[in-house]
């Protein structure tokens, strides 16, 4: 079967629980090293933007957080706790929807995405809630480089999180933090089978790695936090998560 | 390495050009002999829409085709063909966005995407375009009895095709029709690590597989419209790709 080309989708086993400062590149080394799997060049490395945030310390304890008027106003609307609409909307540029349990945003970093991002679950209790990186694109690269650093491997790392679709149910793992590998496959102008110049051809490639990684990731499984993507067809190049933020201007549905 | 919950993406490697007409369960189960990959229970199959609208038939020839004045309208807008926008409006049930060089429906099945999912390329030649599996589920559901009655696995169908993105730069592999696998994986009320119960629980399974599986088949490589996953953590159960349409109640953006 090795001779067909292959994808693996390998979950590191026993990565603890993180905490704020835990030193993610390292503990990460750690677990492959007992897993006896060793980082190879073009390997990507796809993490939850959770332990991202954990480590960086991004949780916020909701007892510290005083809403503004425009935030009760908005828990109102949407049903929710007006602490949290706070920590949202320090997260946000703008509310693009709310609906009662719902809110819509463009977070901070360009993502039209469900609570900016802010979590509530698997923080330790109900009174915590955890934001995403401060920027995740640079997480990414602070922790492909320590990995780099260490194993001498020229790896890509993506930072995944959960986000629904305007038109679609369900949620899906897309990229939020990207270093080392494309967020954008342009594939445009490459002949087809026949000659013909494909037009829809610019691939969210690193939306796709964080799907698949997804796969094994689970929701409610914090247990399987990291998973290491082997065997990409494409050469890996640098690039970034912003590559996959659609500019106001070419978007059609706001 | 095959001691760590792992899944495999794995290219079926030969299969030739389709044709209108062609037996696709029966070159899949040559094309996986010759391979020497035997079908196993939990096994999830990804093909292309491309190869199921090929051997279904689903290529027009444009010559054939009168652009009504609602086509010849749209196009002047889209700055496209007359005649494949006839052939989009006919595989559509709304217009719901139009620009230069683009043209976004609700086509028959649901689905919000460009061009009705009609394809221009990969078809022998210009005068050709190539329309949507006329019911995907069906269609799935058809190939999985047919490979499930040769071989006695149980096992998924997942026909998949690239969308566009409300929000995101790029297409990504999404699933169009499925059989035999969740459309929809469901942990509403499952409690996280900590007891939280998760309020975002909804995943779009099939989705997830179909990006997985497009990071081996790309865009233009017809030669890899088959796809093997194998090892996916989840029981397999009855499913369809209409389980993904979200209903336009709950349609914030249409």
């Amino acid at each position: 079967m090795t001779d067909h080309p292959t994808i693996q989708i390998i979950a590191i086993p026993g990565i603890p629980l993180i905490r704020a400062g835990d030193d993610l590149a390292a503990m990460l080394l750690d677990r492959l090293i007992a897993a006896d799997l060793r980082l190879q060049d073009g390997d990507v490395l796809v993490v939850t933007s959770k332990i991202v945030s954990k480590a960086e310390g991004r949780a916020v304890w909701l007892h510290d957080v005083v809403p503004s008027p425009q935030a009760t106003e908005l828990a109102t609307v949407c049903q929710k706790d007006p602490r949290l609409i706070e920590v949202i909307l320090r997260e946000s540029k703008r509310v693009l929807r709310t609906r009662p349990g719902l809110i819509i945003v463009e977070d901070r970093r360009g993502f039209v995405c469900a609570n900016a991002g802010v979590d509530h679950s698997n923080v330790a209790g109900e009174d915590w809630v955890l934001c995403l990186p401060e920027d995740p694109d640079r997480s990414a690269l602070m922790l492909r480089r320590q990995l780099e650093a260490v194993t001498g491997a020229r790896i890509g790392v993506i930072i995944a999180d959960s986000h629904g679709r305007a038109f679609r149910m369900g949620t899906v793992g897309v990229a939020v933090g990207v270093a080392g590998v494309a967020g954008l496959l342009d594939l445009r102008g490459r002949p087809d089978l026949f000659g013909y110049r494909l037009q829809v051809t610019q691939v969210g490639l690193a939306d796709e790695i964080a799907a698949a990684a997804s796969l094994l990731m689970g929701q409610a499984d914090e247990a399987r936090p990291a998973v290491l993507v082997r065997g990409m067809p494409y050469p890996l190049r640098e690039g970034n998560a912003q590559e996959l933020v659609r500019p106001r201007e070419l978007d059609l549905f706001r």
